[in-house]
């Protein structure tokens, strides 16, 4: 049995015969085990668990991405048949249909062990506006769990769930993973459904993962993506997205102006120093950035028109029993009863505008690396300022759904009393995949182990193999990393795979500066190269800048494998020294430089 | 000098040696035989009409896609110098810079003839809501000019200017074009910056073109796109974005269910439906589709959440000075002040629902085509009805830019009684080159001449030449138009341009299915082929799908241009029937068919 319920972790176990009831069965002891009357708002029975472990089991996994892999459910997403009540009693109501995301977890094998705790209506950042009382957080016990995520981020970091859904429109798929020491990711507007999610804002509604690493998180969010047909908000994500960690040799990071970091602590301040300190040796350049126009929309977000949008949400329940709602909550409701409509214009015209400085920030920038919060509150803190220490939480999250953003948010360390650190990794919408190679190389080396787990974090992850919507080309010349040509393979977005040798089936001549490969009928060697995924998209923009003779057709490997190479036409090597006895074109130069 | 300012003909006379001052002469000419008092808000002094035009006179075209091209602007986009007025004395202010358009129009050599009356605040489709007045249809007096673009139209209909701005929130792009027998082009949101133009909803504003013919509004819309980099609600077009008229063979036509049809009219009925019939001569096949969720959505912009954003652009004026406000106009804008921000939501929330199903439409249909309006009232009628007339005339276009859409007016011929008509293609955003293939078919077969100029229309387009973001690909096999693999490069995106030959020094195999092109150095031949203007994105997926011993290369043609092409390894043709005698593909297979 895994100690820590990680994705490869639970892979391991099965692949060696392990069983998905014993792991049902585990997931259910450390329920008990963790013993929180605040963590579910609605168990699926123990029996119904087990059975539904005992018929994957009979299945075997299919290839299944989460099969077997239990997780939880934030309780303002819809399962079937079971209630959905966003926290508040007098709202349940029981969907007959999954929502579309969860309906996805489950055709890929994950087993729903429940529905949790949040903030009413997942309005809040803290994790104590619920009447079933604030999950109990597993890294720090009088700290907040977060919100509105708390029951979701509880559970993974207790250990009880693989991963789980919260939903984030202001932060809460972020600060709750900063609280309980685990992973964050909130992804792109639209790329997640919201359908059958109990709207907040709907206009900037996401659902988002919490796991204990960034590995897993991206691995679940892939298996969430995609458009719903009948989802109004879905949006197509670009071809060959991705959300597994993409690793790159180097980043470009921008972080705010010193004067606008606020910090609950010294210790917090030190925490964040050391965060982008790592990320630039792991090769970051940090450009210190105005993020004023940021923090000036995200005031706009509880002030402006998006609180009527919460409000548009629940106009009956507050106009017709407003005292089911929780108090707090119910005050910022009934702020959005009465603002004006050309009063809201003047936000969206805002917004727009910070769009705009969003879209020309990430023009240059890879990722803007932000603290998640400016400090980790307690719960006595919450409870002697319940909207102030609120608000104080979102500092840095709130402006990211409005700018179309999308963000992962990583630990980054504890405070020298206990207090968990973490950073976000903020960029433009679609970059998971960059946030994620980013973020799971900070993970790494941020010095902590895995929720309240104890468990090491995992490695800096390896290049993932070829995506969807990209296509392998063997480099067999200057593009070769580190080559005179490489910066060209670069910025048409090729990212190296692996080295390679052709089958002996080919010629290898110097054509100058450049060498040109010819399949030959007999008398053909092998060639050392390098195997790049390009974007499918970049393939002919790339084509059309290389010079005849040369062209791109399919070369065999040693593998046998057929990736996409550079042919060269037979009559343009007449006269060229053939080099075919060096080997590659890096022996050739390395003889030439000796020469 | 040229009858009528179309851009072909000014280009013709500017070759031939005519002189830009004439053309300006002649445009003032124009204006003072014109004499409609109700036209210009602020002339340029024809001095000074006159010395710029001696300018460009002496510079010559150096490649000007607009070269002393005469427009006219409507009075809500910025001139610097000129008052802005939106047809409202008190709201003047004189710009000190040209907004980014007409700077881009101006760089492209246009000449600048004044600034035109447009019914207030561009609120209206009428044409009358002016305190200047009505402009003057030329192709009937007695109808109103339509609005709000009302003197853009009515100055190109009578040959004063070869094109104008107009701007376009519910359909005062095209509803004057209708009424003025000439083409009204209502490009994709964001893709003409809109910085420099007096709001009316200002996130659904759009600066369109009016033009004599499909293919010069096209020209003028290349000339005007592309983001700016401070306009909020710029977008880029997305890679290889055009214009002009792109041919089809086929077209997939939507058309409304015959019971949501209102026409003022038989005649106008009928028009319609010879519209339809000429469509489908063209190669189109009509499918009728449920327009009822997009009438549904446009009568939300005048009763919802965007007559607040009308108003919200002029609270100020509303609220210290109403007087100042057309009564009409006013009406419409006091309606917006106490709208509540939370019943906004409901509209947002189904302008997102109504652009999914807008989605959902053209993932299967290439156009919707659509009457432009249900007739076309006379001032009488507009008097008698102000505003119940006018909100008949947008009974076609209101929903367009709510659900993130395109659009191309053109006539499609007269009533009985001499009044116009026309139809609107309605295709996706950025879908303007697809809807002027179509528009300028449809325009040269309409029966109709050019505005009030009583021109020809002019013949069919042609392919345009390769685009920005394209590249151009030699077919020499079963890629080739007609032949079996042609579908795989019509999915692909591909377009043709043209017959070509590649110069001789290649030999030609029959590999089976399909050839194989070899460079030699001796003995080489001319081969046929065709070529094909490929999106770069898509030449790397095209490529993917084609088995060894073919890649793409460079081919060199007679004319000593250097296309992708398809390339064979030499080791490929081993053994196979050099086939090089026959000199292409087509006379190859017939020479078997034959056999």
């Amino acid at each position: 049995m895994p100690e820590v319920f990680t994705l490869p972790a639970l892979a391991n176990f099965f692949a060696a015969g392990g069983s998905p009831v014993a792991v049902a069965d585990a997931a259910l002891a450390r329920i008990a085990a963790w013993d929180d009357p605040a963590l579910f708002l609605a168990r699926v029975p123990p029996s119904t668990v087990r059975a539904r472990a005992a018929t994957l089991a009979a299945e075997g996994p299919q290839g299944r991405a989460l099969f077997s892999v239990p997780f939880v459910l934030k309780d303002n997403i819809d399962a079937a048949g079971v209630p959905t009540t966003a926290a508040c009693p007098d709202y349940a109501y029981t969907p007959a249909e999954d929502a579309p995301v969860v309906a996805r977890l489950l055709a890929a094998g994950a087993v729903l062990l429940g529905k949790v705790n949040l903030d009413q209506f997942a309005t809040g950042l803290n994790g104590t506006r619920s009447p079933h009382g604030a999950p109990r957080n597993p890294v720090l016990p009088d700290c907040v769990p977060g919100g509105s995520s708390s029951g979701s981020a509880t559970a993974v970091a207790a250990g009880i769930a693989a991963f789980s859904l919260g939903t984030d429109t202001a932060g809460s798929g972020r600060v709750p993973a900063m609280l309980n020491n685990i992973v964050g990711l909130k992804p792109s507007l639209g790329l997640v459904p919201t359908q059958g999610v109990v709207p907040a804002c709907r206009s900037l509604d996401v659902v988002s993962v919490f796991a204990l690493t960034v590995a897993d998180a991206g691995a679940v969010l892939e298996v969430m993506a995609g458009p719903a047909s009948a989802d109004r908000y879905s949006r197509a994500a670009p071809v060959g997205w991705r959300a597994v960690p993409a690793p790159q040799p180097a980043w470009q990071l921008a972080a705010p102006l010193p004067e606008q970091l606020v910090f609950d602590s010294p210790d917090d301040a030190a925490l964040y120093d050391a965060a982008l300190a790592r990320a630039e040796a792991l090769g970051g350049t940090v450009t210190r950035v105005d993020i004023a126009p940021f923090l000036a929309i995200a005031r706009r977000l509880y002030d402006g028109a998006w609180v009527a949008e919460r409000t548009a949400a629940l106009r009956d329940l507050l106009t017709t029993k407003p005292e089911a709602i929780h108090p707090v909550t119910r005050g910022i409701l009934e702020a959005g009863l009465d603002k004006r409509t050309i009063d809201a214009w003047d936000d969206f015209h805002a917004a727009a505008e910070a769009r705009r400085l969003a879209r020309a920030l990430f023009a240059r920038t890879d990722i803007l690396l932000l603290p998640t919060a400016p400090g980790a509150p307690t719960l006595a803190d919450l409870a002697a300022e319940p909207v102030a220490a609120n608000s104080r939480l979102g500092t840095y999250t709130n402006f990211v759904n409005i700018c179309d953003l999308s963000a992962l948010a990583v630990p980054s360390g504890f405070r020298a009393n206990g207090r968990p650190a973490g950073v976000t990794l903020v960029g433009p919408a679609f970059a998971e995949a960059r946030l994620a190679g980013l973020g799971a190389a900070l993970h790494a080396v941020a010095g902590v182990t895995l929720g309240a787990t104890g468990a090491a974090t995992p490695p800096p992850p390896v290049p993932p193999p070829l995506a969807p919507g990209e296509l392998p080309l063997l480099a067999i010349g200057a593009h070769m990393a580190g080559l005179p040509l490489n910066p060209q393979v670069l910025r048409h977005g090729g990212r190296f795979l692996s080295a390679a040798r052709t089958a002996p089936l080919y010629r290898f001549h110097d054509l100058g500066n450049r060498p040109g490969l010819v399949r030959v009928a007999e008398g053909g060697v092998a060639i050392a190269g390098e195997v790049w995924a390009f974007p499918a998209a970049s393939v002919g923009p790339f084509l059309a800048e290389i010079p005849p003779p040369l062209g791109f057709g399919r070369v065999t490997l040693e593998d046998g494998s057929t990736p996409l190479g550079f042919l060269c036409e037979a009559a343009g090597v007449i006269g060229m020294p053939d080099i075919s006895a060096t080997g590659g074109w890096r022996a050739h130069i390395r003889g030439k430089e000796r020469a």
